[in-house]
Parts: C-alpha cells; structure tokens; sequence
C-alpha cells in the first residue's frame, strides 16, 4: 500500500476572486466538481484519509491545498465542502509572497500552479496524469508516493500538457470517461487493494 | 461487460412524507449520501449510463427508481439530483396498488421495498450485496446482470440482511470501508473493465 498519496486538480473555470454560491454550485466554476473531488481522494466511510493531499490549481494561478493529516471540519456533501474551498479562495487577498497561507487547520492558499506544485514534490513522488489514452492502471508498480493529476470537467490545455508530458505518465482507469472524482476513486482502490491484490 | 447493471440503496433515514431541504440535505435524511449515489450510479463524463437503473428504497416501505434508458436532468451535483428525489417522494400520494407512479422521465415511485425490488429480478440477475467481509470483488466473474445492494450510512439491520442472505453473495470492494457511492463507483470500474482485463 503506497504511504502518501496527492491529487492534484486543475481547474478552468475558477477564479479566486470570485463569490461561490452555495445554493448554485455549478454555476460557481463547478464549485460541485471541485468539492466531489476533494471528498473522494479525502474520505473513507466515517473517516479522513490522514495520508492525503489533495491540491486545488485555480487562476492566478492559485493553489488550495487540504491536508488530510490535520483538516477539520470536512464533512462528505457538497455543499460544507464549497464552503471550504470558497474560504481558502477569499484568503487570497492575504497571500505574501510564495508561502502558503493558513486559512483553518489543514486548509491552505498559496500562489503558484501546477508547474510550482510539480516543483515542490520530493524525489519519490511518482506524478500520473490521467488519461483515456494511457497506461492501464491496473499494468502500473503501486507508486509510494503517487500524485495523481486530473483536469475538472474540461480537458488539460495545451499549456498544461506541455508542463505534465516531461514529468508524468499518463494512466487509464477505464475505457469509459469517468468524472474526476470518480477516477480518484478508482485509483485510491487501486492503491488500498495493493493493485487488486488485498482486500 | 455486463448488459445491465441495477443499484439499490436501502436508506434508514429517508421518510417520504418528509421535506427535504435543498440547503441542508444531510439533515434532510442524508439526502446528499442518495443523491451521490444515484449519480454514482448514473452517471459518466458528459454522458448518462442508459444500462443503468437505481432503486431507492425509503421507510413505508416506498422505491423511488431511476431508470437510465429514459432519465431526463440528471446532472452530477447532489443539489438537483436531491430535489429529483423529493418530487418522487412527494408523489408517493399518488400510488395506487403496486403499481409504478411515473414522476417524470425515467423517474418514477411505487410501493414496496427490497423484498419486492428482489422479487421482481429475471433469472438471470445476480444480486450482490457490498459488505466488508464479501469475498473480493476481483475473484467473481463479471455478471451479466449484476444487481449490488447497499446501505446508507447506517449497516444493514438484522432484518435486511434475513431477506438478502438467500439472494445475494457477499462481496467486498477492499479492504477500506468506502462510501456507498464510491463502493459503486469500484463495482462499474470492475464491470467497465471486464474485470480489470479491458482498458
């Protein structure tokens, strides 16, 4: 079973200086989208996944960050969690230089995007770039420390793809086209099956 | 790959007659853990998984389906696809005998519960029932018409599990207790990929 796991979304129609409205998710840059992905790489049945990260690429660019090892309050509905990530997004405004910005525990912004969230990660970490068109995941070594990158409900931009190619390989979960959060899904039963072997 | 897939949730927090409340739907019977099933379920990348049908049941006892040959707005936020599932159960008035009472398209409510939902299986279905303790999802042979129940947030009571047992072969997704939706988000990846042999 991997040790660490991160996701990381890229989003395209998010905008941190923009009100997300709780009763019109959707119509918020697919703030729904964005809360479904970060509940399905963050928690079990009555639990938080402690060895998470899940990383929210926003223009600006932008990154939220939830980290399972101290995140509070992160309930499984939409709704609670939009309200997060609508929280983290105002804190921009407080963002001084390239640290990361604590909006409440586990929960943070910091300036920067893919490219600088790519930059941060240790040597060990295996990125992924989910892809129709990859690599059966069922044919990859469970990574110790897989860091999976997804694109919200609009494919990776030519900008993003030339940033990822260098660095990650792309991976199938299916032959079908899943929603973000439900490929997240896969992948984490993926690496808690120790690749279809334990259960 | 299966032909036919069917999903049934037995909720224990769902009354028909309540009010379900778009901005609080889990105090509204854990209408959001429904709804993200039935989406789940449902639900592909820009397209609706018309092989699909998903049964609610409800106390009553009261099933709401959806069907996915003929659903009409169905959209991935567990918002709109709450208040699909308050107007079925508003409708629960109308049903007269056994009889399905149409909603809308591809929605529709009629009296009953798991028993019943049971007893109107073809022959050739194969009810599952997701449990921590099932043998494991990868060693059974893709059904052709696989039927998984499920239970809400709360574990199968007593008496469910007397009406399930003869039917249905436990079977477990890993070895982390998943949301229900995601439990089913694992069972269409096992089926899309033929079991984990087409990508």
């Amino acid at each position: 079973m991997s040790d660490r796991r991160e996701f990381v979304l890229l989003t395209h129609d998010l905008d941190p200086s923009a009100t997300i409205h709780l009763d019109d998710l959707p119509g918020s840059g697919r703030a729904d989208l964005v809360a479904r992905t970060v509940t399905a790489s963050m928690l079990l049945s009555h639990a938080v996944r402690t060895d998470v990260r899940v990383h929210i690429c926003v223009a600006g660019p932008y990154t939220v960050t939830f980290d399972g090892s101290s995140i509070r309050h992160l309930h499984p509905d939409e709704r609670s969690t939009a309200a997060l990530v609508g929280k983290a997004l105002r804190a921009h405004t407080d963002v001084i230089g390239a640290q990361p910005t604590p909006v409440s525990p586990g929960l943070s912004i910091r300036r920067g995007g893919l490219q600088e969230v790519l930059s941060a990660l240790p040597a060990t970490a295996t990125p992924l770039r989910l892809s129709r068109d990859g690599r059966p995941l069922k044919s990859i070594s469970v990574p110790e420390h897989p860091v999976c990158v997804l694109s919200d409900h609009r494919p990776f931009t030519d900008t993003e793809l030339t940033t990822l190619r260098p660095h990650s390989a792309p991976v199938s979960v299916g032959p079908r086209i899943l929603h973000g959060a439900d490929a997240v899904t896969v992948v984490h039963n993926y690496l808690d099956t120790a690749g279809y072997s334990e259960y």
